[in-house]
């Protein structure tokens, strides 16, 4: 990596470098039903069997995993609400409700944000540099999506039974949270301690794709670029990364990425990852081009990513949640389909 | 006010004072008709004649007015689009659509952010402490709403010709943007510099009020909350500022905030003003409450406010931009209306 930047936290021309990279210190993930019965079943802390978490509406459920993932993870590093100075996140939902009647109560200071499925890279991009920068000593980001919330909002209702094309996603049911600290800590001294040494902002990429029901084709643009500008800022090539993990491409949009990047002479093809390939079975669970929403990268990261990296099986990842950024309005109006993702350069040591 | 924590920039529970005051160096507005024959007319940038400015839809005029609001403040600062680190903004509608179509060609990496019509209050605040962090030399905080989408979105279709209740706000066209640097600077010698001091941000508040036609009710609540906490913290009494600006109370919430504070022992009822109200002449334009949205408290701020500051007829501002967190949905299906208020301590010198 190139240190001609080192006297500055801005490198190259999106990117940030922390001089004191703030650590992840703990993580929740609460899944839903399907989810806990894929192949990342056995890592999440919490697997919710009723799709309404008895509540009455798919939105209220929402915000039900959102209030769990934020409770769980307060709980698993011993902290209470007072010891969190911000609450960053965001969710699918117009206007974020699910963030909102999701942690109304717990009266920390919200900054609601809205990346579509790359919230949780912004928000953790976000929370690193409030840590990093002094404003906050401890701050959560979160992100939720529920399957049935999602397919209401964006697509059919369930009760219509639409068939739905091989390239359509699946959103996943979930909610995950991290907390981000500005020293190093390690509950367990097994374990690495894993920090955010980095960040890549992205810009809105938009190619003209209109097709709602093939995501990952609208996104794969946006991670291109992304991640072709980190290898750019920093001066480092896809073997600098022990993984590059994208949010929720799924098949289509993995193999466009990969097409996209070889072009530019930069070969992801060993050691890229899509959360939503990882985080369903594609045969056995019917889930078509994978899993997608803000809580498919959140509950990946959250569970399998960070257990590689306080393992040691992993020393260095680029996360790269990434969103679709467009509505029912927009897509009613005939607009496109932009996409917008956020890396994380995320390193256990 | 207290300097006992003068080596942090954490300030008390929930503030942020920074050490290396940010500056506001370029600000734009663009305004809508309605809002150009308003008390505020004369000192807008622009004002729009064409409430579709020219676009098909509601949601494409929103988008055009941000992507104006953008480029207005680019020129006024004599900066290119490569000069801005970040652009952090956001807007009402459902899943930002009126920021991501707005700005989509601007190239600048993208932070889109949700607080209802606290958004421009949480994209300064964020934008500050990006800037005062050493992550970004110079950020756009931009925010937008119109009128007729707000209708489309929130309450009833134009061609639906309902009655508005006096407690109802109507919805400001416009876009307002600040470019926040980290130098000093000033371009024109008559003129102070505007900085920003330090931040409060807010935590939801729910009082439990449920009707969307009285947001200034629901608001009101979490503008009490912020402003008393920011007092709290930094030890300080109203008379401290020249001004409390809120961003939307209209005068349905600015006599319940006033009341609510002076239960506390703080009076705010000798300087305090709210955006919604000035910037509409009740009597004349029938806009009942007062105006209210993203749009309202940002050209109310870049205009009118900041105009008072660089002329030096005010010196210390808390502007604090109150938001509504509800959706179409949360509303229908009878969810309260929960509230949020960002403030941000804005000095001339």
């Amino acid at each position: 990596m190139s240190e001609d930047n080192n006297k500055s936290k801005m490198v190259g021309k999106q990117s940030v470098m922390f001089q004191n990279p703030p650590c992840i210190i703990a993580a929740s993930s609460i899944a839903g039903k399907k989810e806990g019965e894929g192949p990342l079943g056995s890592l999440f802390d919490v697997i919710q069997e009723d799709a309404l978490l008895g509540k009455k509406t798919w939105e209220e459920a929402e915000s039900e995993l959102m209030k769990e993932a934020a409770s769980k993870v307060l709980q698993k590093a011993g902290l209470k609400n007072k010891d969190i100075r911000y609450l960053i996140g965001g969710d699918l939902l117009g206007q974020l409700i699910a963030t909102s009647f999701g942690i109304a109560e717990m009266e920390i200071p919200l900054l609601g944000i809205y990346g579509a499925c790359s919230t949780m890279g912004e928000a953790m991009s976000i929370g690193a540099m409030m840590v990093e920068g002094g404003f906050a000593d401890r701050i959560i980001a979160i992100t939720s999506s529920h399957f049935a919330g999602a397919e209401k909002q964006f697509r059919m209702p369930l009760d219509y039974g639409n068939q739905r094309p091989y390239s359509a996603t699946w959103t996943v049911t979930g909610s995950g949270a991290v907390i981000i600290e500005d020293r190093k800590f390690n509950k367990n001294n097994n374990e690495k301690v894993v920090s955010i040494k980095g960040v890549t902002s992205g810009k809105i990429v938009d190619y003209g794709l209109k097709d709602s029901m093939n995501m990952g084709a609208a996104m794969a643009p946006a991670a291109y670029e992304t991640i072709k500008q980190n290898f750019e800022d920093f001066n480092i090539k896809p073997d600098y990364y022990d993984k590059i993990i994208t949010g929720d491409l799924g098949y289509v949009g993995k193999n466009i990425l990969i097409d996209l990047l070889k072009e530019q002479g930069y070969d992801i093809s060993g050691n890229h990852m899509d959360c939503g390939i990882e985080i369903f079975d594609k045969e056995s669970q019917d889930t078509h081009a994978g899993g997608s929403g803000c809580g498919c990268s959140a509950i990946t990261f959250t569970s399998y990513i960070l257990k590689q990296l306080k393992e040691g099986s992993w020393k260095r990842v680029l996360f790269v949640p990434t969103g679709a950024l467009l509505s029912q309005v927009s897509f009613n109006e005939g607009n496109s389909v932009p996409g917008i993702a956020h890396a994380v350069m995320v390193e256990a040591e």
